[in-house]
């Protein structure tokens, strides 16, 4: 692969697991930890193992059955987390401890009643902390997209002296344009003098639609990680969707970047999570939706039919979805109509084609979808009557 | 309101309405109508009229319902689809034509097997024949994401002159990065000699997960108008979601933007276009989403209840959503149980919570949600053995 490594952290059995209505049981977890190491995830976060003992066990069966991937456990930035964190990782071959504090001003007042002093003593410890267990800490600044760019400059660089891999820059609240998020890690890249050290991560939140956009914003300044869950699961309105942005990174070559996902593996990955999270998938979804590859307006399927690149930029295969459909409506035109009648082996002329759309449309008209057996009636019709008049 | 409008241009009724299992007979369409004008969109795109009877018809009818919105057709550049339009908005109080071709060279070739003279000559002469029914004209410049710049720029600046107050310029396919769509349309504003007698629109396809992203970094740039639909309905993957559009511009306030939209409209807008056009939203949608306003994690529901701000930018109130809600799962914390027990009239100290605790996090751990009734069964319980101890 050309270009820079872009690692993918997933987080759909974290920060997706929490949304209400997605727990799992432990051998959730773990069928869907070997399917997401499978599709070429870098890092899986398995969960928060001090938050209940259910999810300590999660994580502690997950680091046992994984090889490849890294496996990671959240935590605050307070001792008695991290230590069930670095206990409940101990077996995983590759394990990291996620740990970290709020460093907004919103967040070290109103969370924290603290200083910006004491938050920043707070994450040199809990680093610490972590590298007791493995040498690979990430660190959280947490609403770092509402935190001042100079402080959390000196936030990063503390805690990469105090051994962290990964620093994650979150944008909590979904808050952030995309080129306000890219401007904050091009300044923590150019401002942070140890960043050679580690790695920045974006972490981004959908509430605004835009978490996407923000991650890809961050790569393109510099981050090297991104943090995402498939289908976009996670609080509110979610987290980074895992199927979008290693697509846009695909699609877009003039970047430079890569990643190491499976992208035929997206769909069957997506119907997966969607079913054992119980969480539905909207059919107008990027990429893994029902109708993300469906052509249904007469202008597009015309154009589709001449040449599928004119209205799709990604084959459906390349993403593991079903081919490409061409849904027969009202909105559809004489081309689309002609092309499913030679595909149900009924082969017209010009003007049988004129004729039959007439009818075609008053069908169409009546009900939302015009089925292969209303055009086999059509057709049948036409020909009774053409020999009736030959 | 402060600073520049930016036009909303609502597709529901034509980009929406053409998605397999969405089509709308005429009285659906005149609801939906009546209830998009009352969320304040300034131009309502009611359908296209050349491609069947019953969507001329339901073009007919908005035109004579509608009092302020602006009523607008499609129409391909050609002169019976553009008499189709004229003739279905004629009773319209405000009238546009929408009106359009191809301008990528994919479009060009594989579409039209044309060449870009030809295309420039057939886009003038569209916009004229559309003068005759109307003096709001809009012109479409298909895939005008794939466009060569240079050629794209002399198209606006012919159909301007031709007499187009409006150009669009679309993304079709949903390929474009932000920067990229945001150094589209400031090219056009920097090279198009007359582009101060028209406005610049911008219409964005989600294939990527980028339609809101790329809508914004449009209206930074210029763009005065952007097209999209309730839900993010569309061709595919999907257009821009207006409601996120719209609350974009409202929270960023820097822009030096605004919308006339009435934000309290958007939940139940959403609501009513999803059922009748019967589109599920999934949990995660931002701003429409069940759970855009959930709080599950014992870290997020503490600081929640410290200060709503540290976790939320949008109360759920402005945008007509139910009041944020605290799911109480194993993820969530003492301070949500606290907060939860108080709500249900149990005043509990610290040491009584941290007993209860464990015993929450036992049914936590063996089900998706704890119901109130389980939280009132723990507390009766716990009140009993005290008192059998006191």
């Amino acid at each position: 692969m050309a270009g820079e490594k872009i690692h993918i952290f997933d987080t759909t059995l974290r920060d997706g697991e929490q949304v209400p209505g997605c727990k799992l049981v432990t051998n959730e977890k773990l069928t869907l930890a070997l399917k997401l190491e499978e599709l070429g995830v870098d890092i899986i976060e398995a969960g928060f193992p001090i938050s209940s003992p259910g999810d300590f066990a999660s994580v502690t069966e997950i680091s046992k059955l994984i090889t490849k991937a890294t496996v990671c456990a959240l935590s605050r930035a307070v001792q008695k987390d991290i230590e069930a964190a670095g206990e409940a990782i101990k077996l995983a071959k590759r394990s990291r401890i996620h740990t970290g504090i709020g460093t907004s001003d919103s967040h070290i007042k109103a969370k924290f009643n603290a200083t910006r002093e004491e938050i920043l003593e707070r994450a040199i410890q809990a680093v610490k902390w972590a590298k007791a267990y493995t040498d690979d800490v990430e660190f959280y600044a947490e609403d770092a997209g509402r935190t001042d760019n100079d402080y959390l400059a000196r936030v990063v660089e503390a805690v990469i002296k105090a051994g962290a891999t990964v620093v994650n820059i979150p944008d909590t609240t979904g808050y952030c344009l995309p080129h306000q998020y890219g401007e904050k890690i091009a300044f923590l890249m150019n401002h942070v003098p140890n960043i050679d050290k580690a790695i920045l991560s974006c972490h981004c939140h959908n509430d605004l639609g835009l978490a996407t956009a923000n991650s890809i914003a961050g790569a393109i300044a510099g981050a090297r990680q991104i943090e995402c869950t498939i289908n976009g699961l996670g609080e509110r309105a979610g987290n980074t969707s895992l199927e979008e942005v290693v697509m846009v990174i695909k699609q877009h070559k003039e970047l430079g970047l890569y990643t190491d996902i499976n992208a035929m593996l997206l769909n069957p990955m997506s119907r997966l999570v969607s079913e054992t999270m119980r969480m539905p998938v909207q059919p107008n979804k990027a990429i893994v939706g029902s109708n993300a590859f469906s052509h249904s307006s007469g202008i597009h399927q015309d154009g589709f039919l001449k040449d599928t690149t004119t209205y799709e930029i990604i084959a459906p295969e390349e993403v593991g979805a079903d081919s490409s459909k061409i849904v027969l409506t009202a909105r559809s035109g004489r081309s689309a109509l002609a092309h499913r009648f030679r595909k149900l082996n009924f082969e017209f002329d010009r003007n049988d084609i004129d004729i039959l759309y007439e009818q075609f449309l008053r069908v169409a008209d009546s009900k939302k979808e015009v089925e292969d057996s209303d055009l086999t009636e059509l057709a049948f019709q036409h020909q009774k009557k053409a020999l009736a008049t030959a």
